[in-house]
């Protein structure tokens, strides 16, 4: 039966890899590598770096595929239908890659930026390919640190206060229903469009935030909204402009009342 | 000046370790094990093989401390009253053992359970002994593994569904404010009451829950609540009567209306 491992590897620094994930790309022979596009090139450069650690026996083969793009017209216009269609080319993607790539013994592996369980499809396109019944394989997950966890550590602060919930979302929701209901602390992910930057009056809010978290490009800032948000816009784009991508994560945190 | 790791160790799989926990706890010369009485001995336990295996030189001290515990009664009727007293014990605690114990040139490390940010306090009470000015020192903080991105993996799902936010609370909040406005994901973890039973008739609520997990005493349950909640309540009072104490954590999922 083929077997495949979904390694959560971090979400940046290469030494955020868990033993557990050593070994399971220990006994992987075939390892998958979807490139997302130019600008994140680096991201795969990255996955190579930990092959060329972790198995200096070189006893494996690295399988790389474009990942589908979104359509991000459709995406603007109705975000869960074109997630779908997406999903949909995606799994025909893996069904083939795993049919055609992985010997009927054989072990593969996809490396998962951060934690498997945190906005990332491959699970769920697994779980498709699965459902579809073309091809059969047995899989496990291996959990990874998140960039909300990295986020935390370099910042040095917790993501819950004492007994409080904390809740974990997008720039999309964040900018589109506001700030959540009942929470006071919000981490927000996946936010191509500083949904902050609309808080940026609101001064019994803290940001932390934090670009590349993790890597030689790692840039943190925290403060009080007001002045951090003008701080945070320049130097995003400063970073966005000269590397070509961008990737951060935020906390905000609402000061209690007193 | 001394220096100070807050290392997150994973959630009880002692693989869940990452390469920087194994580097910090490296260059450490004096670990911090705080004993949070007869019920956590095996957590201890694990603390102490990892160091075994960790740190085969044996060039470090342990110094084992029993945390000041809460006060139960006082807990119940202001917990955050409750909460900053017992952090005032365990600050002069931290602050005494710093101290007296870890020379001006040294390192020193606790071994924090999961990832330091989540429902955990070492760093506010590092905060704490700062503020006070009696000692110093600098610290960092090595992000780990936490159970809840333990209990995805081993359940092969994610936290958050596409695009949308997940919450992350305690049974007492679940328990005292219901299920969280505006989100269909919540992870209910320090929940000593199994706030869920109160939901046991919805029949529109999956569960996944683990306890033990990532150890050799590691149960699973996930299903649709009403039928999951009677077997999760029955395997969670026998595990604990047979160890005399659990841990477990769980995510309550609204399956989407159609
Ligand atoms: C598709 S999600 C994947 C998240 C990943 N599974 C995890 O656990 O971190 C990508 C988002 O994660 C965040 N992210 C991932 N790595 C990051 C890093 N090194 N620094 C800052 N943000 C990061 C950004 O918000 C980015 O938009
Ligand atoms: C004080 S909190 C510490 C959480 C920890 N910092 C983390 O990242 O997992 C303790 C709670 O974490 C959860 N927990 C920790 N380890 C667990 C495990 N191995 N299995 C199930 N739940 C666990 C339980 O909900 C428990 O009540």
């Amino acid at each position: 039966m083929r077997r495949i491992h979904v390694i959560g590897i971090g979400a940046g620094d290469p030494d955020q890899l868990t033993l557990q994930a050593v070994k399971a790309m220990g006994d992987t022979d075939v390892f998958f590598v979807l490139d997302k596009g130019a600008e994140k090139e680096d991201l795969v450069a990255l996955r190579r770096g930990m092959l060329d650690a972790h198995r200096p026996d070189g006893a494996y083969r690295v399988v790389e595929a474009r990942d589908p793009r979104r359509d991000q017209e459709a995406d603007r216009v109705a975000y869960a239908g074109a997630v779908d269609d997406w999903r949909g080319r995606r799994a025909d993607l893996y069904e083939r890659m795993i049919a055609d790539e992985l010997g009927a013994e054989d072990t593969g592996a996809f490396l998962v930026w951060g934690d498997p369980a945190l906005y990332d499809s491959t699970i769920a396109i697994l779980e498709d390919v699965i459902g579809r019944g073309a091809v059969a394989f047995a899989y496990d997950v291996v959990p990874g640190v998140s960039s909300v966890s990295a986020l935390a550590a370099r910042h040095r602060v917790g993501l819950n206060r004492v007994g409080r919930p904390f809740q974990v979302t997008t720039g999309r929701r964040l900018s589109d229903e506001g700030f959540p209901e009942g929470v006071d602390d919000v981490v927000v992910m996946l936010d191509a469009r500083q949904a902050f930057q609309r808080y940026a009056d609101r001064d019994d809010l803290d940001i932390y935030w934090g670009a590349y978290i993790g890597t030689p490009d790692e840039i943190l800032v925290s403060g009080a909204l007001p002045e951090a948000a003008g701080r945070i816009g320049r130097l995003r784009a400063e970073a966005r402009a000269r590397k070509g991508w961008i990737m951060d994560t935020y906390l905000l945190r609402r000061r209690p009342r007193d």
